[in-house]
């Protein structure tokens, strides 16, 4: 039997993949998740229909939300992620010497089908360092304050992550941040989503003292040119000296691609300029 | 009716994008040209079912592949392209000062399919600066020489574009082109064809003096962070002040991406060192 996952990427464009084995679907309170084996992209982890992670090329994803906010911040100490229940962004996080990683992941089965299918990513589940709750990050942030580094790594703009997204919880975040604290959440491709990205980046840039957007290049992810945008406190991202990052054992990051990857495409900066 | 059409990216993965308005299919000598309508790609045009360029993001494909070889070698005045037939290529060289561009597209039906459907790429063939030949790439640069740069804007590495992608060919361009002449070739994606980028990457190399592979993002085309391989006599691409680049009329390039696409993401870099 010929077995096909498809994305709608868009209501006329889909994305397809064979399927070698299905491991895993569950209904979840919030989100239908599925899991399986593919002969090219490796195993993917789909929630509501659409791809999450694959891991043929996570790798981008996770090294570029971040090694770039917590380099451009250089002794982050104490750490929260938002969403990123597969655990990806926690294990890129404790490659640095951080004393403190928390992440709020609402649907705790995200985490649980991690574990059991993703061990490669949920490595730092298990790290003394980290700490795991199962909540809302939009209430989290309320109560939770003194974070150096806040990562939103949210599902896209639907359902449960629309909140994720707004200009009252930036505002919730800049908060939680201490001083010289950085934020980032992932803000989809500008290819697609040109109006979200600037409406985004405007929310940001009406709570924070710096926003900048950077890019990553993400194959599975509509688009592929992928943005992320920071907002800063204190610290300008762009004065960060990459001559003076150190090298680390990553396949997308690297110190001179750290630089490079706040230098937008003209049609991107457009969409983002007044 | 739902029209959809679909590329087979490989095997196991396909892109499908829905049909607005077919309008055009034809069986030429050398392969199957199809051109239609979408609502979220623009107008596309397809070779044996694989897509060529979309409206959408062809301004990627056309200003990376032309403006970075051209602005290296500083002072181009003769410039050969070969494949190429829907024009794109040299409507970007056009907006240099050069004197002459010759372009060398085996179908010719790609050409008038490209007038007739696609006038925003096409408009360069009315230029009194250009030169259509409707013949075979890997004769005619035997016998034409004296280029400044060449552009190889070609298919995939399959049928009839099989010796745009060998060591002999790369010999010819070689000495087709003038002692500080530069040449490019699109080289695929390193997600997907890593081994293929490698040799080519090595073939170029053992020809040229310098040999230096670049990336942009092209989200139509499997696997998105698309290479380009640049082979060059005598001038050194990575000493290109792009502080003397002039501001283009470009969505894409610009000069500081000019700089950047030359640092390639550690995975990348590792397939082609030694």
């Amino acid at each position: 039997m010929e077995l096909w996952f498809s994305e709608y990427q868009s209501k006329n464009v889909r994305f397809s993949v064979r399927i070698k084995d299905m491991l895993y679907s569950k209904k979840t309170p919030y989100q239908f998740l599925c899991v399986f084996d593919t002969e090219d992209m490796g195993r993917i982890m789909t929630l509501d229909d659409v791809v999450q992670l694959t891991t043929k090329d996570e790798f981008v994803y996770h090294e570029m939300i971040s090694h770039v906010p917590l380099f451009t911040h250089r002794s982050p100490e104490r750490v929260l992620v938002i969403g990123g229940g597969d655990g990806g962004t926690v294990r890129e996080i404790l490659k640095h010497p951080v004393k403190e990683v928390h992440l709020v992941e609402i649907d705790e089965q995200v985490i649980e089908a991690s574990k059991k299918f993703f061990p490669s990513l949920s490595s730092g589940f298990s790290d003394p360092r980290t700490s795991v709750f199962c909540e809302d990050g939009i209430e989290f942030v309320k109560k939770n304050k003194g974070y150096d580094v806040i990562i939103i790594d949210s599902t896209d703009p639907l359902g449960p992550a629309v909140g994720l997204f707004s200009r009252e919880f930036y505002r919730d975040v800049f908060y939680a941040l201490n001083d010289d604290g950085i934020m980032v959440a992932q803000t989809e491709s500008p290819f697609f989503y040109g109006e979200f990205l600037k409406r985004v980046y405007s929310d940001i840039s009406s709570v924070f003292k710096f926003t900048n957007v950077y890019t990553a290049v993400i194959p599975t992810y509509p688009g592929a040119l992928w943005t992320f945008t920071m907002g800063s406190k204190s610290i300008d991202p762009i004065s960060v000296n990459s001559m003076k990052l150190p090298e680390f054992d990553t396949k997308y990051y690297s110190p001179d691609i750290h630089k490079n990857c706040f230098v937008l495409p003209p049609f991107v900066q457009k969409m983002i300029s007044k």
